[in-house]
Parts: C-alpha cells; sequence; structure tokens
C-alpha cells in the first residue's frame, strides 16, 4: 500500500549529528526514514535519482557564515528548495557518565565546534586539550567507545542520548546566538500551498552575471524598485572564469506572485542565466 | 645602520605553502626576511603589534571562493591593505627521486589540494589512496622525512625544491584556471604613489548594513552611479546579531580620487559604518 511507505529523507553525518536534528525538526518521524550521508554531493546524486525522497542541507551558520559547497551543489543540480528550518546550535560537554570536570585531560570535536566553546575550555577546562575530530557526533562516539573518564566530547545534546553520554554543561557554546539554516531539497515542484493566515513565503534564486560595470546594481533594482525585501545574497566563483561571480538572492513572496514574476522577468533580460531554486514557508528561530 | 634592517613579511605555512610564494613574489628578497605562522590570526596580531612589518593572506581562491576568516580579521584589525598578488595554484606530483607512477600508493595533501587533484589522481594513479594531510607544503616534508617511494605528496614546484623532492607530474590539476588573490597588509598608510602610465588601482572597503529593505541596492548605488567599477562583493554575518550581514567591496580606482571620496561619503550616509580598508596597484594573473 503506497501511504504506508516511509518516504526516505537525507542529511550528511552520523547519528546525533546537527543536520539530523534539522530533518527530524522539519519531517515528522511518523513514516519517516532518516539516513546518514558521508558527504553532501552524494545527498543531492540520490535526491536527484530518486534514491532519496528529500535531502536537508546546511546552507549558513549565523557566526561562521555561508556553506558554500551547498550553493555550489543547488547550482550543478536541478532541484528544489521546498522548505527550510534553524537549528540551534547548542554545544554540550558530553561525558561518561560520573565524570568531573578534574578528570577532564583530552576535549574532542571537530575544529569549528572547538572554536566556538574555546572560552568555556579555558574557563572550565583550564588543562583540557582540544583535539580535533572529524565531526561533532563521531567524537561523541568515540568517547563513548573509549570509555575513559579523561576524555570528553563537544556535541548536540541528541548525540549525547544516541551515545548515552551526560551532559555536565549544557550550555557549552561562547555565543549563544549559533544557529544553522538548512534547506529542504527534494527532486521537482508540488503546487504552492495556499498561505495561511500570517505564514511567510521566502524565494530563493541563483543568476549569472556579465561582468559589466554596474550589473549587480541593476540586478538588485529588479527588486528594490518593487519593495522587494533581499534576506540574503551571496556571491560564488563562475567555474572557469577567474574572477567572475555568480549570485545566490533570497527574498520575501512567492515565486508565484505577480511582482515577483516581475522581477525575475527583468532580471532575465540583463542576465547570463536565472534559475528559480524554490520557494517555501519561512523557518523560525526557536 | 637603518637602511641594512631587514623587514619582516609574515605568511601563513610552512617553506613551500603557496602563501610563501606569494610573499616572495611581491617582495624582492633583497633585505627581506619571510616568516611562517601557523595562524592567520598571528600574522595579523604581529602585524599589528609591529614585530611584522608585513603580513600576505589569501584573500580569494578562482575555484574555492573566499577566504573568510581573513574577511573577518580585516575587519576585527585596523590595518591597511597596501598591495594584491595573484599565485597561480600550479600543483606537482612530489615523489622521492627515481619515483615510478607503479610505485605509487598513497597521496598526501590537504584535502581541497586533493578535491583540485581527483580527477588527475583517478587517471594516472588509480590505485593510489588520498590521504588528508594539514597542508600541502607539510605534506611534502613528511614524504622527503619518510622516504618512501611508495608515499608521494601534492604540493608546490617550491615545496620540492625545499624538501629535496622531484616533480614526476608539473600539471597535476584538474583546473588550470586555479589562481589564489592574497593582500599585503601593513599597520599604517604611506602616501600612495603617484600612478605611473597604465598601473591600475583598486580599492577595498568594508561596510555595515542597516537591515532595511533595499539597503544594499542603495549601497551600491553610489559607485553604480559614478561608474565605479566593482570588481567584488562578499557578505559576512555580523557577530551577535544572527542574520544580519556586513559587507566587503572592491573597485577600481583609488581612495583619494575625487568621485570615490563622494561615493564613500554618500555610503557613510546610510550605513552603520564604513571603512577604508585601502587602495592598492592592481595585481595581475602570471
Amino acid at each position: 500500500m503506497e501511504n504506508n511507505k516511509k518516504r526516505v529523507v537525507g542529511y550528511q553525518g552520523i547519528s546525533g549529528a546537527y543536520s539530523e536534528m534539522a530533518a527530524e525538526k522539519f519531517f515528522s518521524s511518523v513514516n519517516t526514514q532518516f539516513k546518514g550521508y558521508e558527504s553532501f554531493d552524494e545527498i543531492f546524486e540520490d535526491v536527484s535519482n530518486g534514491s532519496l525522497d528529500y535531502g536537508v542541507v546546511p546552507i549558513e551558520n549565523s557566526l561562521a557564515g555561508s556553506i558554500h559547497k551547498n550553493f555550489d551543489l543547488l547550482k550543478k543540480y536541478d532541484l528544489k528548495i521546498v522548505g527550510e528550518v534553524y537549528v540551534h546550535v547548542n554545544h554540550q560537554l558530553l561525558v561518561i557518565p560520573g565524570t568531573k570536570y578534574e578528570d577532564i585531560e583530552q576535549v574532542y570535536s571537530h575544529w569549528q565546534a572547538l572554536a566556538q566553546c574555546s572560552g568555556n575550555i579555558n574557563k572550565f577546562l583550564p588543562n583540557g586539550q582540544a583535539v580535533e575530530y572529524f565531526d561533532t557526533a563521531g567524537s561523541a562516539e568515540y568517547v563513548s567507545k573509549e570509555n575513559d573518564k579523561t576524555k570528553v566530547a563537544i556535541a548536540s545534546k541528541k548525540a549525547g542520548e544516541v551515545y548515552g553520554l551526560e551532559s555536565l554543561n549544557q550550555n557549552f557554546e561562547d555565543d549563544k546566538n549559533n544557529y544553522t539554516r538548512f534547506v529542504v531539497i527534494e527532486p521537482g515542484y508540488k503546487k504552492l500551498e495556499e498561505e495561511e493566515g500570517s505564514v511567510k513565503f521566502k524565494t530563493s534564486i541563483f543568476f549569472d552575471g556579465k561582468s559589466v560595470a554596474g550589473f549587480l546594481y541593476n540586478a538588485l533594482g529588479c527588486f528594490a524598485r518593487r519593495n522587494l525585501n533581499l534576506s540574503k545574497i551571496e556571491s560564488r566563483p563562475v567555474p572557469n572564469s577567474p574572477w567572475a561571480y555568480c549570485f545566490y538572492l533570497d527574498f520575501e513572496g512567492r515565486y508565484d506572485d505577480q511582482e515577483i514574476k516581475e522581477a525575475i522577468e527583468e532580471l532575465s533580460t540583463m542576465a547570463h542565466e536565472v534559475k528559480v531554486l524554490g520557494s517555501y514557508v519561512s523557518g523560525t528561530l526557536d
């Protein structure tokens, strides 16, 4: 029976990764199977070839900035963005149950998580040595297997649950304004739902610039003159054309709004290529 | 005697790094001492406190895009950009002298260099295993020390010379359009040289946006209306303000040109903060 078939949603990492939390936040676990992937490329490939129903990939972090790899993959593959979801990156100091601060000698995590907690490592673990690991959830799995109280990990709450670790400090990140924005991708387009009440839509587009003076200004003018609110601009190098750039824009509204259709038509007259990456309900920070 | 004192120029990495090549391309070796650093932060710090006369740091790569860490450091420190230099990233397959393709089992390098050569690794070394190393020059040093013909490195020509390795393939990168753009930083400003003939100047600025609709469009208008040719735009997150962005612009001309002075004055009326990062002679791709 078709209705009982589980949809399969891909994320990058092993169980306990922040990407898995994003996928679980967006998709109800009923009728969903979550599947971890080694690389972003494989997720895009498997959504394209139909092995996956959806992919959930990070696109930017409020502290570190954009994840460029995924902008490049959005351009390369012909998929659609159908949702966005924000995850609060709330790092936990994960330990073998019963471990005290004074037992700790080595702190394992991804270099970015170590950097985001360096103030608290110095404060709580002045003698703790930071050791880089390939990812946060992987460091929790490693500490769990080692079962040695001198070794601890920095990872998500979920990673603590998955690998049976205790959280000795539940707010170990130095800066609490640490959010990652993920997008949900799928192969084609379902008809957009009707707006209900105050639901806000967002549209993402890609366009390829011609290298003439003022091009970007003129391109942005298509949106500014219609008072369309830009929430993000990203420039990326064009492959095989050193120092030529292509651009990604996010703005409020749906691709089938009259003003947005007109803005995109106008942009098409001045750009090499314009591609609507998708319209979707805006995620919320919580 | 003051005139005999060597200027000290910092770069990130160990000898043989592409950053060292950039520093050597910009500064004549006469009266210059080149000094390798572990991190970009330390270079900015030492230029600030006067331990270094200049720093040379990568800012963007034609394939991989911007090196965001250094944009953030340009904002954090009050230094000036006084030059730019492009380095052609021409990867060599570096081997213990006498090694043949069929001897090779492991290929060591930075993950980005491995990715940039993955086509040629498959073509020339179908059984070669790619092994990540913390940097390219470091992988050459490692292979040299191991002195084992089954292990080879991917790094610069200079790294081959420094660590006594032979280049089995001198164009091992898949895409020849691989350039890195570096900027030269120093603490203060010397008076800009007069333009000689066709020397082109470039100016880099930073500005901090107010999150109102059309802000970026209006900001770019200050330059577009004066036909100032934009060569680069970069957006970065504003710390402690999730999803607020600040911007970096490069455009042709000098900060003391009348039109550029006016554009910057106009921009100052609409932005939170505008900072001229420097004016300098444009580098060339060669």
